[in-house]
């Protein structure tokens, strides 16, 4: 079958095995994926990954022994977990110590015509929710995960460092509970969408106040350290970035201004497809491309430094 | 009059000018004041702080424009801040910018025959906590500053990695909620205090499990790291301690882990006292030494790796 996958290069190939039905999953054909700049990070060593890329799609169940499922256009969750062990247990099974993760940790992903993924990961989609917009739910419930971890009160004073692809769905879940956004950014032509949802939009040396939160989804080490410069004494600064290189924080100076820091990742599936369901968020501006599989090379050089860049899989 | 002071040399020194009555303010003559590691920490260059030491103290009011406060036996807290500013007005007047910090940061400390000290920092002492316990008061406070950022629960698993002055504090604090509290040390000398308490008390080389709430207080970059390997993911990391040098932590993998690491400072007096006088803090076996203020030199030398040293300045 088609895929594309890194094993040190990134290749697309048109002989690669395609993966069996193991009892528990369900086989699923992508209709579209998006690239992360995770995939990017994996295409620089990040998780020492080998394999099908791609983690965040839409799609058709086409196999799996409940037949229930068969036809169902499906999203997924990433992290398949065992389900059983004490972490597992207690809830926290985007954890699960025995997790593989779908096109980042030992698990092909859904950069090709045909992926596997458990049962207990995939979500229904509403018919309301078109495949443009539900290949956004992956990212859309990591931002929901702020939410998850973080009581952020309708008075806070928030602000969103980085107006990237993660930032373009923070920054719109932010706004939700009715908070002051301010989004901080170097890319002012992507404005335009944020400020018609009413977000304050700067460039970060415009500012010289504090936030009582504050999100660096960055992924650069400048930006963390502007993320904060702008968290107010007892605030929060919420982490959603990977680095590659270590980043330093003067570890003293968050004891003195007693600042916690919230490091945030996957987060809720069911809660990120009722958003686009109710139309909350909007994802359609935020496409800057869509590539055919087969030129999912040209899609990730166009990619770097661009909003979400889709492949169409399959129809 | 009497008085310790640093000026890049740690020197005793019988006629150091006596503070004025400020409007106000108070004078206090202090019976007792207690040596901390942040005192310790001043006399390497921390703060480049200059002027009298000590910010633990137990006194006695002896002048002051309200006569109610003249007699009364006080503890007081450290930050002075204006109590005007957008900071002090929503309550986080412990962060004041315009704050100084008894013996810490641009005021006189305590460990002199008067200090001054805002009357809006004083609490009266009740008589059923003796001197000796409520020279404790300080440290008491900064260690229920956890409680009071943190949402412990009493089925949370807790370890609090350092087994020194602060340690002492924090363990007996994170027990009254009922949770299994671990205090990882280095000193099994100190331990049948705790032990007697129901703490399990183990070398961190003898651990190989994860805890919800994790509290270094150990002042040391190791203790940080085995704070951090402490940690389940989704758990909460607390740091008390402020390093000279940079500490490092993988940022990358707190957003993986998404734990959450709370800096924490100064704490709630009134809390403190309520907990002395209940009896619920054991303080009397942290008492290594009491030396007279003209012996100053000497009670930080003996302070070092010992548990609390105190000055004894008047009866």
């Amino acid at each position: 079958m088609d895929a594309l996958h890194f094993d040190g290069t990134l290749r697309f190939d048109r002989s690669y095995p395609a993966p069996p039905l193991v009892p528990g999953e369900a086989l699923i054909r992508p209709h579209l994926a998006g690239i992360c700049n995770t995939d990017i990070e994996i295409t620089r060593g990040y998780m020492s990954f080998r394999g099908v890329l791609g983690h965040e799609f839409v799609g058709t169940v086409v196999a799996c022994e409940d037949g229930a499922w068969v036809g169902r256009r499906v999203v997924g969750e990433i992290n398949a977990a065992c389900l059983r062990c004490a972490t597992c247990t207690r809830g926290d099974y985007t954890h699960c110590p025995n997790r593989t993760t779908l096109g980042i940790d030992r698990r092909d992903g859904c950069m090709a015509e045909l992926f596997s993924l458990p049962v207990a990961c995939l979500h229904p989609v509403p018919d309301a929710v078109p495949d443009a917009a539900a290949v956004f739910v992956e990212p859309l419930a990591a931002a929901l995960e702020i939410l998850e971890q973080c009581h952020v009160r309708p008075t806070d004073r928030v602000a969103v460092v980085g107006d990237g692809k993660l930032g373009a769905m923070i920054v719109q879940v932010l706004r939700l509970p009715g908070c002051a956004v301010t989004l901080v950014g170097r890319h002012p032509e992507r404005w335009s969408l944020y400020q018609r949802q009413g977000v304050r939009c700067l460039h970060a040396e415009e500012l010289d106040e504090q936030f009582d939160v504050v999100v660096d989804c960055t992924g650069q080490p400048a930006g963390l350290a502007t993320a904060r410069r702008l968290v107010r004494p007892r605030g929060r600064l919420v982490l959603k970035s990977t680095f590659h290189a270590p980043s330093e924080l003067n570890l003293s100076l968050l004891v003195v201004d007693e600042v916690t820091l919230v490091g945030s990742r996957c987060g809720p599936f069911g809660p990120a497809l009722r958003l686009l369901e109710r139309g909350l968020v909007e994802t359609a501006p935020l496409i800057s491309a869509t590539y055919p599989l087969r030129e999912a090379l040209e899609a990730f050089e166009a990619a770097r430094g661009r909003l979400k860049v889709l492949l169409r899989i399959a129809a």
